[in-house]
Order: C-alpha cells, then structure tokens, then sequence
C-alpha cells in the first residue's frame, strides 16, 4: 500500500474523472440526442461504464478506488481500512467529486457555480437507491472474496446495468450525490433530494456488509 | 462448496436481481424510448447481459448461480448437482424470481400485482426459445469444460446476442418465464404462453445437455 | 484436438449459430428500428460481436472454431490444420451458414427460401472486403502469437469495429457470403455480388497470411 | 522486442487501421443516423473503442503499440523507448494515420484529399483536449505498472468514454489530429484547430508523465 498522501490524492483524482465522466457525458449525450431520453441515457451510461473500469484498474492498487463514502465505511467496517483514515478518504472524495463536475462545466462553456433543479425525490427513488446501493457492495465483496482483479470490470458492468433497472438510475455514491446536485444538467439532483438519497445508500451498504460476512467469507479484498 | 442455506439464499437473491434488472431496465428503456422498439431493446440488452456477468461472479462460488430451473436440471443430469437438492433450488429460483419482478415494480410506482397480456406464441415463438435454450446451456458446458472462468462473461454476451437474434427476445428459463408473467410491462408474457415456453426450454436443455457430454469432456463445472 | 467427426460437428453447428445471430439480430433490428438505419446497425452489430466471443470460446478447443473459409485456408498455408482435412471443414462451414440462415427464417415465420436483391457490388466495396478480412486475419494471427486465449474477444471486438468502419459492413467470410445471398432480409447480398466479394477476402486473407508470418513468429495457434 | 522495421511496420499499420476506423465509422454512422447525432456518435465510438483494444492486443508486443506521438514521447521521456527511436516512430504513425483516413475515403467512395471545415477551437475545446490526453497518459502507465495485460482493455474503454465526456470528442493523439484535418467528414477537424490540439495534447501528456512517475512506481510497461 501506497503513503497516505498518494492514497488520498488517487481517491480525490478519480473521484474528479468520474465525475467528470458522470456529468460531462451526461452534458453531451443529451445535447446531441434531439429529446430522445432513452438514447441520451444510453450516451450517458456506456461512458460512465468505461471509465469505473479504467479508474478502478489504476487506481485500485494505490488507494483501493473506493471513489465513494460508502464503500469506504463498509470497508472500515470490515476492519480492512483503519476508522481513522476514513474521513480524510471521504473528504478527498467530496473534494475530488466537485472539482469533476466544475470541469465538465468548464469543457462544455457552462457556469462553473450550478444548482441542480431536477425532483429526485420519494419512497420509490429512496427504495431505488437502496436496492442500488445494496447491489453496488455485494458487487466489490462478492468479488474481493473470490476474484478481487475482477472487481473493475463487475463494478462498471453492475452501474451499466443500475442506471437502467433502478427508478433513480442509480446514484448509489453520497460523494456523487452532493457534487451532482451542484450540476443543472442531465445528470442532476435538486438539494432536496440529496439527504434521503444518502440515507439510503448508508443503510443499504451496511445491509450489505452485513450480508456479504455471512455470504463469502472475507479473505482478500478491494483494498490490499 | 457452502452450506445449503447459503446455496439456496444465493440463488433467491441472485433471481431476485436478475428479473428486477430485466423488468426495470425495460421499464425505463419503453419509458424513454419514446416508441422506437430497437432503442427500447438496446436499453434492456445492456443491462440485462451486464448485471448477468456480476450476478454469476459473485454467487457462482457460492451456489453455482444457476438462477434458472433448466440449468439446475440439466447439473443434475449431469452429476454435478445432487438430485435432491435441485427441488430447493428451483423454489429459491422461483420466489426470487417473482420478488424480483414486484421490487421492479415497486421503484417504478407500479401496481405490485399484474398480469401480462402480451401474447408470446405460436410455433416460431416455441422453436425461438427452443434455440435459445440450446444455446445457452452449450454456452455453459462449453465453457465449463476448459475455461470456467469465462462462464460469467460467456453467459452474459451470450444473452445479449440472443435478446436479438431469437424471434422471442430469448427468455430460455423456466423461473424467468414465470415471473415476467407476473409484469404487465416492455419484458411481460401473458400467462397461456407460460406452459408452452417452458417445454420448449426444457426439451431445448435436455438435447444440449446430451449433446454436450459428447463434444465436450466433462472435467469441471459451473458449480463446482 | 478432437476427433473429425467432433470438429467437423462443431463448425457446422458454430456456423449455424453464427449465421442465425447475423440473419436473426438483422431481421429484428429492421423490424424494430422504424426506419432508423443507424440503429438497426446497432442492433445487429452488438449481437455479432457478442456470439462470436460466445461461439470462439466454446467451439475452439474442439474444432479451432474457424467458422470461415479463408481462416481455414489460411492456417492450412501455415502448416497448423492439414490440407487434406479442409475441403471437409469448409463444406461443413457452408452447410452450417446455410442452416444458420434458414433457422432465423423459421424463427422469424419467414419463407425458408429466399434470395437477396441487395445490391452490394463495385471496387470500393471490394476494397473493404478486402480490408475487412485482411484486418480480420492479422487479428487472429496477431493473437495466436502471443495471446491465444484473448482470440474470442479480439474477434467479436474486431468484427463490431469492423461492422461500421468498412463500407460493405464486413462479410470477410466467404461461408457467410454465400448464406446471406439467401436471405432477402438486412444483411442480405445480392448473388451477383458474391463472386466478388468471395475474390476479395481469399486476397486479403492470402496477404494477412504472409505478412503475419512475418509480423509474428507463429509458436501457437488459434486450432490447437 | 522485434527489429526497427518490424516496430515501424506495426506503428504504420496500426495507426492506419485506428483511423481507418475512426474516420469510417463515422462517415458510416452519420449516412446511416438520420440526423440524430448522438446515434452517430454511438456509431463511431463503440468501433473506435473496439478497434483499439485489438490492435493494441496484437501490435502491442511488435512495437508497443503507441500509435500516438504523445505517448512515443512520454515513453521516451521515462527511458524506456531510446530517444533516437522516436522521430521514426512519430513520422511512422502520422503516415500511418493519413493512410488510414485515405483508405476510408476509398472504402466510402469519397474524394481522397480533403480538408475539413469542421471549426474545433476555442479554451474550453482546448481544456477538452488537456483532459483527455492527461487520462489517456494515466490510463497507459497506471496499468503499465501493475497490470499490463489489461491496457488493451483499459484504452478501449478509456477512449470509449472520453469520446463523450470531454466537449472536443477526445482526439487526444497529435497524429491522431492531423490526419482527421484531411477528412471533411463526421470526424474532422478544420486545419486551424490542430496546433493548439496539438499543444494542449503535449502538455497534458508531459504533466500526466510527471504524476505517474509519483503514483505509480514504474516496473514494467507497454512497449516491454
């Protein structure tokens, strides 16, 4: 394992690619799609697919890739990152995750400073980001168990298929949460929304960790 | 291998996702598409041979991740799956199957309880389902006699390519069958097609299932 | 290496699917696209990739999973599949195309036999036939070199590129030329055009099969 | 590693079949997209994306499989292709490239010299530029140090997303640049454009250089 400087550095990098990925693509996408919603998804989801790939392959063996709070509590939780450097991963990802999607307002000529107006928002968006959350960390377990190198391809694979059966298109990262409520495009969510989206997230992941140590017996994972 | 409550919740839970991705990612996908059927297919292909790569990996080592009546059917006749257990798998299937279905429901704000009324039948529709079939369980065979490994990915490309090449968009699984009766949305089968579907499936395994043994050595398997 | 019958078995029923994906995805993408020809490309692109990893795969260890003349031919010049045994390959090649393509007429309640008035001819679809088998050729030769269990994907991923980069949507497969002459359906050809065609790819898989053997040391190969 | 005239072949030919399949997926895919540009967009992507895993797969071990002078001077400027071999390297890609949009022009009966006037500049095209070619570079060394064998996949997938997160469809490539100024199609780029791309490129490149050196150790890498 790499000094913490570089770990926290790869986690606010990749957080920012994501993003960047996540809300320019979505920026793209539905400028070219002509109103068709179906296709701008489609433009948004098999980018954002490739890029959790790549970043989780390189960055994997630096700071583990969690890009995402929750992953980085289940995995405290797990006893394999210390408690004590959880808040300086979840920092780097917030801070990582903004600065991602001011640079897809910067490529695409759009003010730095939005706030997103879209209504995400009721029981079915929260059990939609449960369920997707839910998903998301048996994914990174079910693999760390058995075939940790597997684990970009699952997660990429698994949120490309998320953005499509969960009703909210799966956020299911509360970093990604926050910073896409500071975007007014495709990719959005109204401030509103943000605070049950995170509590479902939180609440499924730990459903999920929970599950995971009773279904696969630890024995490496996303991290070492 | 693991203790038979764990197979058997592995195979409800891995169901349960794999009918909650193909019946939300079609609902969704008609719900944007905007009428073109080729889009709303794409956005139901994607996802569903996306989530099937996870789904495999991740509880292949625990339970063999049939998540299909046919192929716990057909390991049995094989010997690689005791007789005996293959009822439980098939209850385990199928009540994920069908939570999986009303989850779909649920974060989509649909009724929980429908009934398909698209007609699936007539003989075109049974020789469809009877090459998917085929295909799917040489797809398993094929791979599990040199390169396990490959399973996951084997499987869910295979299913991509079948959603579009057989005249019925490829359900090839009993429980999968089932339960999309039960949703009267973009993937859904009215039930008088059920039955017919079904032996078309199981004939179709069966013949792959004799063939298999002779073009490929049995040595090891998809559950083992 | 398996016996005869096993291999020639394994070509014909290889090609029969390979020729049912190509025919079957064509037939339900135009069906479904209304009108969008992109689209329907689309639909019939992502299905021939997939299968074709599916079909390497499985079919590999048995047969060396040709499912092509000119691939056949060109490893009979390499020394790694006896000449004597080709002609048997090759018929068995073409009587799988055709199987293929009549299996997508039945499933799609089309009429058995048809013949297509595409018109696909003139030197500059000649020239990409000729690109499209050549690039296809050096893929195979390219990864039996150094990397032959990477053969399935480089394949599928090949022929989607290639699907869309060349203007005659790459047939590079004179079996295939010849079945889909025999469907009046998208990825029909016109018979006059076959001749042709069939011309360019033994030309270009002649001049992959020189230039691989000096780009690459052969020391393994797709067949064994 | 292969003789000079073997690695300049497989520079040459690789770069020329990576344009090929740029610049004739996307004449291919806006004659087909009937105006929806984002259909044409996908059209073009998923075969660039496709073509560059396979010619990275099988010209990797010939020449290392830059097919991008950015990437010829990073690696010269990290020791580990001798600086003397990089103006043939360079001057074999951009032949290479022009070839390959030529071939193109051929395949679609186009004019074989063209220029575009596509406009591509601007601060934010450039930042586009810079974004895309520091991930590119990142991509490339973050694999080199610890997976190897997965940077086929993980510059596929990269470009496959960047061709729609950054605002200037990621040319990312200086040769790449040039060659797409003498295509007045889908993929061109007016003459006026390519210096500052080209300066944008060298300079992501040369800071993403710098990065790695500190993220990742350097043990082994694309062209060993």
């Amino acid at each position: 394992m790499q000094s913490l400087g570089r770990r926290l550095f790869a986690e606010w990098l990749g957080t920012s690619f994501l993003l960047a990925a996540v809300v320019g693509s979505g920026i793209m996408a539905q400028k070219l799609a002509g109103g068709n919603v179906a296709i701008a998804l489609l433009g948004n989801t098999i980018p954002t697919g490739a890029i959790l790939v790549v970043l989780i392959s390189i960055f994997g063996p630096v700071s583990g890739a969690h890009f995402n709070p929750a992953v980085t509590l289940a995995l405290a939780a797990r006893g394999e990152l210390p408690w004590r450097l959880s808040p300086a991963y979840i920092v780097a990802q917030l801070a990582g995750a903004i600065a991602g999607v001011w640079i897809a307002h910067l490529m695409f000529e759009l003010p730095l400073w939005q706030v997103s107006v879209t209504q995400r928002t009721g029981g079915a968006q929260w059990l939609a980001e449960g369920v997707a959350t839910f998903g998301l960390v048996l994914t990174i377990f079910g693999c760390a168990a058995k075939a940790p190198s597997a684990i970009p391809y699952a997660v990429g694979l698994y949120i490309t298929s998320a953005y499509w059966f969960t009703a909210s298109t799966s956020f299911a990262n509360p970093a990604v949460t926050i910073a896409r409520s500071l975007s007014d495009t495709f990719a959005g969510i109204a401030p509103a929304g943000v605070v049950p989206f995170i509590i479902a997230q939180l609440l499924a992941a730990a459903a999920a960790t929970v599950l995971s140590g009773w279904l696969w017996r630890p024995s490496c994972s996303q991290s070492s």
